[in-house]
């Protein structure tokens, strides 16, 4: 599944799964996991220029991503783990603005998270390479300035459960990847910046992704 | 792109695109097209047996599907139509208690739209054999009795529109989906239930399928 990218169907991405996070937008503790869907076309591999619309307010998310090796249709939370092909390091980039004039009105989240690279996304390690999913330090620096730095230890949902939770809502199909939620520190990306994300694992940096930031103006009302 | 189920990597849909069906959901007519992503996960070809999460109030919205052919990154609505393919008929199966529960706390719209078989559709006819996709005729039927009848001549947004505005916030790819949204009528579904739905160009049934209905308990917190 290191094709991932191109055989992948869906991006599932949970919404508050770190307590410190939900409370720095103001947001309540879920019950349960939150979810939404990315389209595959805002992935832009490790290295390439991403474009964000400039007339948007736009924050960075570094989060965990796990990639599903195979079909997981209503599993278990003790069958989950089976289903793991890997992980990658995701920016889930965002349209604070437009996220925050949805949810008022009571509208769909997918424009504010689905313009074309808003998944900045690395390679994918394979799931042995992380003995601990669960145990993982992330942290995203702009223009070398830490922003975020987090550990998975902080989940409120860890990953069998949101694999078992999504599977019996929507199957997950080979090379589709949930992305595990963001640890507090999220705030703007503007053109000209220079962003570096990392995942370390047992003391050693398993994942590292670097992305350089450019405007476009993008010509639809939104 | 008759193969357009296993190939397209996602749906976009549009809600609120016929004024008389956002009057009866009690939604404003936008000024813009609202959209929000199906996973292609959900697709249940003509014939399936359908199962529905049997403690949800789910509802039908029969609509037009445009299949796209060739990319379309930021086109313009003059170009926009040299990259369909053909056209489809689907049921955007929705989750009207969940989707209401969405609404008004600002959640996304991901769940109440993207169980499994929530996206009932048809095999592709090819463009050329809809010669106006803006006057076609669409019904929906359950158990016999017509529940929705509408004409796509009153589409708020027409299907140029929708292809550009799309285009320049995420790009389309070969076998992606765009759904046209719903017109008035829409109502239960329930287990048990036979659905038909058919689109009709020109006096001519074009496109024509039929599921029938069963119920499934998703375990899961919803
Ligand atoms: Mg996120
Ligand atoms: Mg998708
Ligand atoms: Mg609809």
């Amino acid at each position: 599944m290191s094709s991932f990218r191109t055989v992948g169907r869906k991006i599932v991405a949970i919404g508050r799964n770190f307590a410190d996070h939900a409370k720095e937008l103001g947001n309540a503790v879920p019950s349960k996991p939150m979810l939404f869907l990315k389209p595959t076309s805002s992935y832009a591999a490790n290295g390439k220029t991403i474009e964000i619309p400039s007339q948007c307010d736009v924050h960075h998310e570094v989060e965990l991503g796990v990639v599903i090796g195979q079909t997981a249709r209503r599993v278990s939370e003790a069958d989950a783990m089976k289903h793991v092909a890997g992980y990658t390091l995701a920016i889930d980039m965002t349209a604070r603005d437009l996220q925050n004039a949805a949810k008022k009105a009571g509208h769909p989240w997918s424009v504010a998270k689905g313009f074309d690279d808003f998944t900045p996304i690395t390679d994918m390690v394979s799931a042995e390479t992380i003995k601990d999913p669960h145990n993982v330090r992330l942290w995203l620096k702009i223009n070398g300035e830490t922003k975020q730095d987090g550990t998975t230890q902080d989940f409120i949902f860890g990953i069998p459960r949101l694999i078992s939770h999504v599977s019996q809502i929507m199957t997950l199909e080979e090379g589709d990847v949930i992305l595990t939620g963001t640890p507090k520190g999220v705030g703007p990306v503007r053109p000209g910046d220079h962003l570096e994300a990392a995942i370390e694992s047992e003391g050693e940096q398993v994942l590292h992704g670097e992305w350089n930031v450019a405007g476009r103006h993008v010509d639809a009302e939104l």
